[in-house]
């Protein structure tokens, strides 16, 4: 396999000057951008909406959807913000060649956030920068508090980390600090916020952090 | 990206070329080998152990794991039984070369099952034949009932699928009746267990299943 390298190392220059030019685009509309990335079914979705619902109200939002077909779509859509869905081709990560072809199905100008699903996968979307401002990974209980230390590379790039489904910590004896510590090791004083989509808890911490970046867009930039 | 298509043929068919050859070489030595798939989390070493703890008094198994790291590892090589690691290079999948190169490291002929655990992973891991015998998927309750729909390619490609975590249906409303049918439409007829590795329920059956397909494995071949 020592002749794939330089392919990959190609596709990956071509993606990344893509990223800057998604970046660029959304800067000059004073959008922030911000990723979700999580496994299949760890609430990548549940978060989003619950988070336009608490949000949408203050701020303009619209959503890319990257996760495969469109039963997500359907949910995010009946909120009343403009939706999309990026055509994966059935890949298994979000690239920026994607996400710029999905652009024009957006009215920029009219937003202030846009929230992009990527593809249920903790390994692939790690490695393809969008160019967005934000990345956010979501873990959940149910996943066990060993994924940091199996999926490093998407710990690593995480802007702020979720661990989602909490209301089940205590049943599950899902060990939050072992699970910490993992983080602290890759991506060390990464803003964390443990949610339950199920109860809500955690959203108010969660939700005034990203209203906090929303309201800086001029410094991300 | 349409110059990317002739090359993920090459490398598919390079790979079919290799399986067949992994395939070859477990049938003389008559060992059915088995490729584990799930999601991080949803709970491939569990249900691995716990297999492995009811029938390693009646055959001669073995484990290779390809799971990125060598935490499961270690649980596993405590058990007793031979155990290596396959070295994945960080990529979202296992290949059968990988699987082939591997090889070497167990001693086939004093083996009658050969447990492969993939990458964490619902979507690469579908599209690369490793040789194996049998392909088990498993979902698991927390994930949600969509899943079928959303990861269509790994439900199709599954031998068995287990569902995981059972003992949270109810407190989870996962709607056992929705995932089926999801299921059915892609891989009518297979093999359905409903499972929980904290509670042992299911296990009995799908074991059963198991021996029985390692009792015919003269017939799989």
């Amino acid at each position: 396999m020592s002749d794939k390298i330089p392919v990959v190392e190609n596709i990956l220059s071509a993606n990344d000057q893509l990223a800057e030019e998604v970046r660029r685009r959304l800067n000059q509309a004073g959008v922030l951008a911000v990723n979700f990335m999580a496994s299949p079914g760890g609430g990548k979705t549940s978060v989003i909406v619950r988070t336009v619902r608490a949000l949408m109200d203050e701020v303009r939002i619209g959503v890319m959807d990257g996760d495969i077909v469109d039963i997500d779509l359907r949910e995010l859509a009946g909120m009343g913000i403009p939706v999309s869905l990026i055509n994966t081709g059935g890949e298994c990560h979000l690239d920026a060649n994607m996400v710029f072809r999905a652009l024009p199905s957006m009215n920029l100008d009219a937003l202030d956030l846009l929230i992009i699903e990527n593809v249920g996968n903790l390994i692939c979307p790690a490695a393809f920068k969008l160019g967005v401002h934000l990345n956010v990974v979501i873990a959940s209980v149910p996943e066990g508090a060993d994924k940091p230390y199996k999926y490093p590379q998407m710990f690593r790039g995480a802007d702020v980390l979720l661990l989602n489904k909490m209301d089940l910590q205590e049943y599950m004896g899902f060990d939050v600090a072992y699970f910490r510590r993992g983080v602290e090791v890759l991506n060390p004083g990464v803003a964390f916020f443990p949610i339950s989509c199920r109860t809500g808890e955690g959203f108010d911490a969660w939700l005034d952090w990203l209203r906090a970046r929303i309201n800086r867009r001029g410094a991300v930039k």
